[in-house]
């Protein structure tokens, strides 16, 4: 065993000779430090802690269930995973970063290793928290702190600064598997404008694409593709094409021919490039392991680039099997045996299930390798990077090409990946337990370095209501990443599928998402630059009494959310570990009043958005705008709730380049000083021109004051 | 159509030529009545009814989600669901009746049909409540009243009393699909004696049958086992075996045979028996709607009984199919056809959908046959009447060879089987959000008829935590039905099988569930009786800022219960709509304490159960023993919360007998007086000697008061 010592007395210990995941920054200095975890190296690696009745466990990223971790059997092993019930040990990211919480203190760790890690935090056995690690090559990081905030924070800052997405990624995002053709997707476009609906772009899922052939767009159903991408974007709107992680064997595509020749395919046991089979039929996959592969593959992006496409989402790239050749066969030569016979129950459902299985088998990993500096790895070894390596590709070739921030998601991710992309929750349904998982998982990812995050509102798979898409963008009306997702053959889910009343309350809603872009975008913006969490647990704040508290939350230092996500609900309860301010905010108007500390019932219409602003803290809010181009900062609405005074930093840039070009950090202070407030604006936005300020105090008066900023 | 007056004000309504389907008592008297309702006669008739904003719609029995039924779509079909997922439109029971209730009145309606209809309560369009009934002969009938409760009082007059279980059927039952032999089962009752754990029964899943045919043992694995009935049953503890709709096809097995022989099982097109493929392979499925077959398979039942079986419960009877030989066939086929190619996605998903919609296929309804009065019947015009038929079946055969009243259980149901045995809620799993659904679902049921109920505690399928084995007691410790059950292949889920604390805080629930039984026996004696509910919404008897409370609800008229049901919570938001006493108990234990009206935090350890009395309402306790033959009415505990004066009407009778033998009412009548209570008992209970009285005042003070009975 190797140690080093990172900054801020984080520790890094390197058992065997452990593949370089690029996961964090750096690998620390070596220092000799002893390790004093209980730990079994083996082909399989035991980790194991004890565990006391109070501990709990946060992290892990995303994975169903409770934030608090505690008791459940979860897996580090990226899947393609379309039905999200709460069995489920695994979805799309392999994110191995928690923190022990005890009751007199806590601990974080990060398990660096690119294969399966299966965490028993106290299932099998209450008092045990046992980690296997599938190798003997790993690199462990230990990191203490005094709260779990500052482990997260030195966590975050050994992992590396998330990548910052423009400001228009901050808008919201009409997509749905099955728009067919430019007229389609013209349609959306222009039904937004009818509706006005604000918009900032609309994904393209794999329909516009030649034969699900990446880096391709289909001239019958999106001629003239170019000038098309040239109007929307005029307007401010954004089209953003999905890539997915398998390249369509077919000869004279120039994807496959390149990838052939320039050697960049997976290869089988044999030698020859792995066949799977997935949306094109059989695809090779890329070696993403490969540089000379991510930077082929990255290259390749600039086909989009060229057609004005400024954001791209990488998919079922876990990567997503549907068959291969060898079980396909396995599984036609089971069903002819059982010709004409009467099956007894066992044999029915080794057969039903053999074609069941078929999709994502996990032994596909074990047929196909990668090369990494020249050795050959199977894929199960290094499974947990290929998604995360395709977006380090992608990240590559957009960011050459363009020079500028772009949008860029991926389904399958692992800690590293953070750096370059941001992820959505992927194939969630619309179901109200998933609405409350969306709340639950954000601080999870979160704390594993992802900010640009959220989940498909409104559900991908199923049918979703009126009621249901309301409520849902209630809450993600908060997340730096909104988007409408939703599956072929499901009910049309756009803001303007049900009825009036569901049009005008996501309309109000809608637009007080855009009021709160400039709030949103300067957390963000902080949050990164700060290594400070956007999401945060109530449990992080609050001791005792508030620990347990996971649909409610707090997005930055300011906001606490306490969102509907059960049905037919216009109330619900929700516990204040402090007073606070209860806004509400619609299109034109806002609201405050005060709500005491402690449980009390909260009234929550369709019609606005509405959360709580904590003491001696304020929040600004904008106009709302068609789209982000359009926002403008001449006007801000400050909302405080002053008892003695606060002070708001408030970031701003061009939202768009690289470095954070024209950078503001305007500092807005507020002091109560008997019958009236002291307001000070430090380096004032260059746009700005007025502040109305609403200033809240203890006993619930009231204070409107206008600020006219001086330049 | 004709019109009838039932009493009360009930109103019936008959269009075209209906099938009786026996779901009530009876026809009522013709009268010329108008029908108002818009309705749409046809091969699918429509009925819709307008929504208001504040309508809510109650009923329909076994499906999941909201208690308020609004804005979904639920499906009257019964079906051997396996996946409890939110999306679900159906279960495994039919329950067509419903309380539509408006601003300033409701109504309810039962639909007596015996095929599909289709609910869409607002899913659609949030204006219109929409009916599909799948025919044009049908009863519909029509029930006003002055309150919710009122409406569910007389329509469970006009379905007739509910079915009435022995009074051992209240105690605690242990299940697993996997324990093989009369040594793993005898083990299983050693155990519970051997960890002080109360105990009444254990169920018998299909494999203690030989090949999975019914009526039979296996020799082998259950040798002597008439003599191993006897033995469990002296020391109070039933054995509960499963029986299957499904006959094994196979000479010389004499079900088999005299089916055949006495035309009693269902054909096909042809006129031959039909041919489908359950646990045993190839069966015949008996037309239990021929009144024979139900006489004839009924008697079968003494096989049983005579064996000393005095409970027994129906299952795959929705009835659940796996395969039939065309469709295996066609499947086939297709692989077949699939051989060597390479699948597009369309082919591939397909080829997977096609085996995995083998089972269950409603294809199959249309291609097998009963014959109802002589009359030929597609199975799909009566589908719901074919597990209600079997139990009516068994419930004959059960009664005239016990002579007493037996324990009958069926998975599939239609209302009008209510009278004949209970339900338990199929095949639920080891989630969180399906021990909620458990708490959601029992107050629908019962309104359909239903006493007799229960979820399979811990869950059936999926891996249960003991943390949620113990939540979950905390709330089935209420209801009538409890069973621990599991699935084969999951984690062991008995009590004993996690660790030593939660043997410990589940033998303590399960004790504190002994303690409860002659009150949950009164009361639910005293609901079928007199029709009033057993489990009811806080909306039955509160109005706004508490009709949205669903997961909360009432036992009787006295007990309040909000369960824990989610992980790593040690307490919870409870909304009070009034004052109540808190009480806490344990196997020893109780406590009482006040707590206010309005929103709270209520703590709620993993040991105790916890539970809150309504004011001027008073329950008796009594002391938990190893069975209910073993409990004792010597000497009870009353704990009341008296403010001005309470009356508790306690039944009890010999617990076994048909027609309430022994039966004794006795009152119990709490005033309070300044400084001290008038308590007085009238007519009591002749084994009882001693009342122990706990009272608390609204000063929260409490008075023991030692009651002497005088006999």
């Amino acid at each position: 065993m190797q140690s080093y010592k990172l900054n801020n007395g984080v520790e890094g210990f390197e058992f065997g000779t452990p593949i370089d995941t690029g996961a964090l920054l750096e690998k620390g200095t070596p220092e000799k430090i002893d390790f004093k975890e209980k730990m079994a190296v083996g082909k399989i690696t035991t980790l194991e802690f004890e565990l006391l009745p109070k501990d709990r466990i946060y992290g892990l990223g995303e994975h169903l269930g409770s934030m608090n971790r505690r008791g459940k059997r979860l897996r580090s092993y990226c899947r393609d995973e379309a039905n999200h019930t709460e069995d489920k040990n695994e979805l799309y990211g392999a994110h191995n970063f928690f923190v022990h919480v005890k009751e007199q203190e806590q601990t974080g760790f990060f398990i660096d290793f690119p294969g399966e890690v299966v965490y028993d935090t106290g299932f099998q056995d209450d008092k045990r928290f046992t980690i296997e690690i599938h190798g003997k090559d790993f690199r462990l990081i230990k990191i203490p702190g005094n709260s779990i905030e500052e482990i997260v924070s030195r966590f975050l800052q050994v992992a590396g600064k998330a990548y910052i997405p423009p400001k228009w990624a901050f808008g919201y995002f009409q997509s749905r598997w099955g728009y067919k053709d430019v007229a389609e997707i013209n349609g959306v476009y222009e039904r937004f404008q009818q509706e006005d609906l604000p918009l900032d772009g609309i994904y393209l899922d794999l329909d516009y694409m030649e034969d699900f052939k990446n880096f391709t767009v289909s001239r019958q159903r999106f001629p003239k593709f170019k000038e098309f991408v040239a109007k929307l974007k005029r307007d401010g709107v954004y089209l953003v094409p999905i890539i997915d992680a398998g390249v369509k064997i077919e000869p004279d595509y120039d994807i496959y021919e390149e990838g052939l020749a320039g050697n960049h395919f997976c290869l089988n046991a044999q030698g020859n490039p792995y066949v799977a089979a997935v949306w094109p039929g059989k695809v090779h996959f890329p070696d993403f392991l490969q540089s000379k592969t991510r930077k082929w593959f990255g290259e390749k992006y600039q086909f989009l680039t060229d057609l004005g496409i400024e954001g791209v989402w990488n998919d079922m790239n876990e990567p997503a099997i549907f068959y291969d050749e060898k079980n396909l066969e396995e599984a036609v030569d089971l069903a002819s045996d059982c010709r004409g016979k009467n099956l007894n129950v066992h044999k029915f459902f080794e057969l039903k299930d053999t074609f069941a299985n078929l999709l994502n088998d996990e032994d596909y990993h074990q047929r196909f390798y990668h090369r990494i500096q020249g050795k050959k790895h199977p894929h199960r070894e290094v499974h947990n990077l290929y998604g995360d390596y395709m977006t380090r590709a992608a990240n590559y070739g957009l960011q050459k090409h363009l020079n500028k921030r772009f949008l860029l998601i991926s389904r399958a991710s692992s800690i590293g990946m953070h750096r370059y992309g941001g992820i959505w929750t992927g194939d969630n349904a619309s179901w109200w337990s998933h609405l409350e998982e969306n709340i639950r998982m954000m601080p999870s990812i979160n704390m594993c370095g992802f900010y640009y995050i959220g989940a498909d509102t409104g559900g991908f798979g199923g049918q979703c209501s009126g009621e249901l898409l309301t409520r849902w963008l209630q809450f993600s009306a908060f997340t730096p990443l909104l988007r409408n997702h939703s599956a072929l053959d499901t009910r049309p889910q756009e803001p303007y599928a049900f009825s009036q009343e569901v049009l005008e309350n996501t309309r109000s809603i809608l637009k007080g998402r855009y009021r709160l872009i400039p709030y949103l975008y300067s957390t963000y913006m902080k949050a990164v630059e700060e290594y400070q969490l956007f999401f945060k647990p109530l449990a992080f704040d609050y001791g005792e009494g508030y620990q347990e508290i996971e649909d409610q939350l707090f997005i930055g230092e300011e906001i606490m959310l306490a969102p509907i996500h059960k049905k037919n609900q216009s109330q619900r309860l929700v516990d204040l570990p402090e007073k606070m301010a209860r806004i509400t905010l619609t299109d034109q108007e806002t609201e405050m009043s005060l709500a005491p500390a402690g449980p009390q019932k909260l009234s929550y219409d369709l019609d606005h958005l509405r959360f709580f602003l904590r003491e001696n803290k304020m929040i600004p809010l904008g106009k709302s705008a068609k789209n982000v181009s359009k926002l403008s900062m001449k006007k801000l609405e400050v909302l405080a709730y002053i008892t003695n005074q606060g002070e708001h930093v408030f970031y701003d840039d061009d939202g768009i380049s690289l470095g954070n070009k024209e950078k503001n950090l305007m500092k807005i202070r507020i002091k109560s000083r008997e019958d009236f407030y002291d307001i000070e604006v430090k380096n004032p936005h260059k746009e700005l021109e007025t502040i109305d300020f609403k200033i809240i105090n203890d006993n619930g008066r009231i204070q409107k004051i206008s600020y006219r900023v001086k330049t």
